[in-house]
């Protein structure tokens, strides 16, 4: 690839499309634009940042630079965890930060449509008393939801109503020649060639540029408890899930180890509810109303305490919910305040080899002398694996890392595994996804990229 | 595309690679394999037919015929309704139905593998008694699940569990070039790449062949009632779609006309349960116990009652329900055995749009003195629209639905709706897809086609 540097004529151009205001370049770009929440995969400043506006500001954007050959590098609020949103090609970089408008939330057809930059906070606030809800939550909630959509976040929730993926509908979605794509709508089902929609999500800026999004919404679940069962040991902790989805329609199934919840309960200075076990099993159930809520938590009540939990808390007051829940929040910050740097995998396997895996996991740890911490999605089998450096040296701890992350991704390959499970590949995993996928693969995901942006200026350096 | 005919030759190697008693040429060809359910969209004979037995051997087939450019057409059943598994370009017809095989249930992760000519009836029955359960319910049970993945089918549960592509984890997959791609697994979610799973749900066998498939299993909800609402007109009735669905959780929800009620009396030669009404909507709930069926019956009841539906019938016994949907379900046998010819048409709209377009139909019908009777998904917004010829002389028929259709699909492309729901594009179609989508889509199509297919031997004609 080679690309043209942006010059000041460029410049010039993009202050005529987007006005003096939103467009910044040199000493003005703050230093938030190098990089994403990893800044373990390194720092990189890209040569200009544009703050898009609407569609066609981006349309015109994107023409100039597709016949300029520079690249741009789409970003949302630059919480992701792969360098996904990161120049490292230079060029500019795209931002969304300013295109987070509700546009229209319809209670007929139960969807919304919004622009990308929308944080999800935001957005769950926004419906609020409309009595329709987007289900997708993932962890980082000042994230964007044109973010989520590119890189198919997950979330607790993934468990009963799926991902990202599943809620997207449809979207405006500007080409590097700057051809403006309308696909989908209000529509729940389709097929009608091709569907670009599905390959889109996921695609993390390489394709094109996401600039309106219409998603699916659902009827709110008005009531919902949580159970916390205690079990002695890791292993027994997720032998229980595949009992617990047989029998019973759970939100979400985490699964959280007695050292990831000190180090949370350190973190935010509270106390979490117990503390008797090695592992638990934190199981939430919704519903729309109460009557078929009791005789769900009986029914799991026993499913967990068959499987061997040596008890089940029930938590269903506000306060009690919010200390547990608050806690598992909590763990990616709590693990990141403990130590100076870290790396981190988001594997996932299918649901019977959790345990197999984590227990790689620690034999890993104790090999290369690296602390290991890990929680996650039981449900889905999605498990992050957080490497710490501590007070290892660089030299050592970048030696041993890379092992540590070898061995881990080989693991997930040998269980039937994928590289991530909702964080995406960035480039920071992009080698681990081409040992994981396979030549044949990834040159078809090369055509796929050729069909979109013939020049390969969107986001180049990405996936593949 | 300029394609090779298939000599002695080749007829020779594929009898070295499968066997002489699945490989047919000349006579031997059965008509069956001329076309699909629609014989109204052409009759191709193919030069070769081959039913496969395995992966390897598919690899085989494709890759020589991919170097010496002989056209490949996929077919499982032959149920479909766009011509999508008909030889149009000549070549070998490659057929699925002696891969019928369940090769694991796996209760632990809740998937199946199977084989792609497995029958969705064969698979059903062979999930009895598993505990488990596939949700996807297209009308025609004597479909393959291959056919189903290719089309990406929907069906009656698809507003509480989803299409088929919601089920699809993993596959293997067989390129043009012969290359065989293990794709997913397990897994319940993935954010590793291209999403090249659910690009190929859909794709009609246009990419590739698709010769093992693992879907994601549910624990079956064991009960069940259906209510069936009669009300005064059928806009009235769509009218209660959305209340219904953002107060309950159907798990179908279908709309039927007085008309094709009758014809289904006559066709099946059984009494419906009511015909006091000319609109009715069809209302399935499911769960796992009857405890939190009853108060979700009362509260369905109550939606229905207070969107103007003039009593609410519970078909809460096997007879009841059986005569209910056994009436739906003959639907289409039932049209078509009313008229010697017929079209069909099966777009999707926003729900709320639902009314609006039965009423242009209804315009169009009158216009071009063409019969049409209509049905379908309404909960999924999927309207399953049939033209029927009566005695209609062969020239007035053609030019007659022509319009028609040229008028049906215009009107969906206004109200935001798309050509297909759940029946695909085929060759039947491929111009209305077209004129729907517009250049730049289609245009991305093609790129991806290339890059799986380079030669373009892999059902050439159908969708781009």
């Amino acid at each position: 690839m080679s690309f043209n540097k942006v010059t000041a004529e460029d410049i010039s151009v993009f202050i005529k499309i987007a006005g003096e205001d939103r467009v910044f370049w040199g000493e003005a770009i703050s230093e938030d634009y190098h990089r994403d929440e990893m800044t373990e995969y390194g720092l990189y400043a890209p040569e200009c940042v544009i703050q898009a506006q609407s569609t066609e500001e981006i349309s015109e954007i994107l023409k100039y630079c597709n016949e300029r050959l520079i690249p741009v590098t789409p970003r949302g609020s630059g919480t992701g965890l792969c360098g996904g949103c990161v120049a490292i090609h230079g060029g500019i970089v795209l931002s969304t930060e300013r295109m987070k408008r509700l546009i229209e939330v319809d209670p007929v057809n139960m969807t919304a449509t919004v622009e990308p930059g929308l944080l999800l906070m935001e957005f769950s606030k926004l419906l609020e008393g409309t009595g329709l809800f987007y289900p997708p939550d993932p962890g980082e909630k000042s994230a964007t939801i044109g973010g989520n959509v590119m890189t198919n976040a997950g979330g607790m929730r993934a468990v009963r109503f799926g991902v990202t993926r599943d809620y997207v509908l449809g979207m405006k979605f500007v080409l590097a020649s700057g051809e403006i794509l309308s696909l989908g709508g209000k529509t729940v089902k389709t097929s009608s060639g091709y569907n670009l929609i599905q390959l889109i999500c996921g695609s993390e800026g390489t394709l094109g540029f996401l600039s309106e999004i219409t998603v699916k919404l659902i009827a709110e679940p008005k009531y919902n408890v949580s159970l916390l069962a205690p079990f002695e040991s890791l292993s027994r902790c997720v032998e229980a899930v595949s009992p617990v989805l047989n029998g019973a329609t759970p939100t979400a199934v985490e699964f959280m180890e007695k050292e990831v919840i000190e180090d949370s309960e350190r973190y935010l200075g509270k106390q979490f509810p117990d503390k008797s076990a090695n592992a638990y099993l934190l199981v939430r159930l919704d519903a729309a109303d109460m009557t078929s809520l009791s005789p769900a938590v009986e029914q799991l009540t026993d499913i967990l305490l068959s499987c061997g939990a040596e008890d089940v808390l029930l938590a269903d007051t506000d306060e009690r919910k919010t200390s547990i829940w608050d806690a598992r929040g909590a763990f990616l910050e709590a693990i990141k305040g403990g130590t100076p740097s870290m790396d981190e995998c988001d594997v996932v396997v299918p649901r019977n080899k959790i345990a197999a895996f984590i227990e790689e996991s620690q034999r890993l740890s104790a090999k290369y002398s690296i602390r290991v911490r890990s929680f996650g999605h039981a449900g889905d089998g999605n498990l992050h694996i957080y490497a710490c450096q501590d007070d290892l040296n660089d030299e050592i701890w970048k030696k041993n890392v890379q092992a540590l992350m070898d061995g881990l991704y080989e693991k997930a390959r040998e269980l039937g595994g994928q590289i991530s499970g909702e964080h995406g590949v960035g480039h920071a995993k992009k080698q681990f996804l081409k040992e994981s996928m396979g030549d044949a693969p990834i040159a078809i995901m090369r055509g796929i990229k050729l069909a979109f942006d013939p020049n390969g200026i969107l986001n180049p350096g990405k996936i593949v």
